[in-house]
């Protein structure tokens, strides 16, 4: 395996299809899990959002001529099983919709650190359709963490306060 | 045991404080693995900065009246096995900078979520002193963040380009 920015570009790329493609799997269970209807609607609509992000992944693996493939992430596979042991642990208890935010906060923010990693990476390749199709996953990223930090302020600490 | 958002935040805590005690060991790791003294010398400099954070944790640990103890966190323990697997396969090529940058970046996006989460989570608990010890550390993340970008920009993705 050669080892230059363009291997390392397409390695990190493989962990992030990977990474979505997990996630797409979590994120119904983290919606089901749910005790607020505003939080399982919104974990249902990045799902849908997570769709579009894996058919971008797809179309950059196409741009830069390499099959779309997933690598095993063990970053995104330790950041999910730690939102599984707050659905485990707090199922039914005030305190799970906090849990379960904190859990998908962490994983947007592995996956904001990914894109833009990515995204400077195919700017340094000379790549600016693939960076413009990087960036606006990026932008996804950062309003549905910012969504996720209003629904926390809003409507789930204050229950989970209420039981202390 | 108990579940409430004072759970979800001693639960956070004693995982926050497992990962900062991981990341003090894995950053001479990967200082001693970096192409550039420069980045050698961040993560030297982060590494000193990491000892304080663990010693405000060990603080709030005592506001809060509990001892101070990690709980094994998944998510570093991911995120880190992959700094490693960088550090193993792009030892001596020209990339491997980026990488361990891109390595770094996520580990900091990690922290930036969990103290975001419990700064949030403190001052819902009415906790003012543990808000602000976790908002100093969140400062120095969010800072250190920045800085490996402007060092991935600078001068590590350059050298890997040159040797495309």
């Amino acid at each position: 395996m050669d080892k230059t920015l363009g291997t390392l570009f397409h390695e990190t790329l493989k962990d992030v299809y990977y990474a979505e493609r997990k996630i797409l799997k979590a994120l119904p269970k983290m919606a089901r899990g749910a005790n607020s209807p505003e939080l399982e609607t919104a974990f249902l609509a990045h799902r849908q959002e997570t769709e579009g992000q894996v058919e971008r992944l797809q179309m950059i693996f196409e741009i830069i001529g390499e099959r779309a493939q997933g690598k095993t992430c063990d970053a995104i596979e330790g950041i999910l099983a730690e939102g599984d042991e707050v659905l485990g642990t707090y199922k039914g208890a005030p305190a799970l919709d906090a849990g379960l935010v904190a859990a998908a906060q962490a994983v947007e923010h592995y996956e904001i650190a990914r894109y833009n990693t990515l995204k400077a990476w195919a700017t340094e390749l000379g790549l600016p359709d693939v960076a413009e199709l990087l960036d606006r996953t990026l932008a996804e990223e950062v309003a549905a963490d910012l969504l996720l930090s209003e629904l926390a302020g809003r409507t789930i600490d204050r229950a989970a306060i209420a039981a202390e």
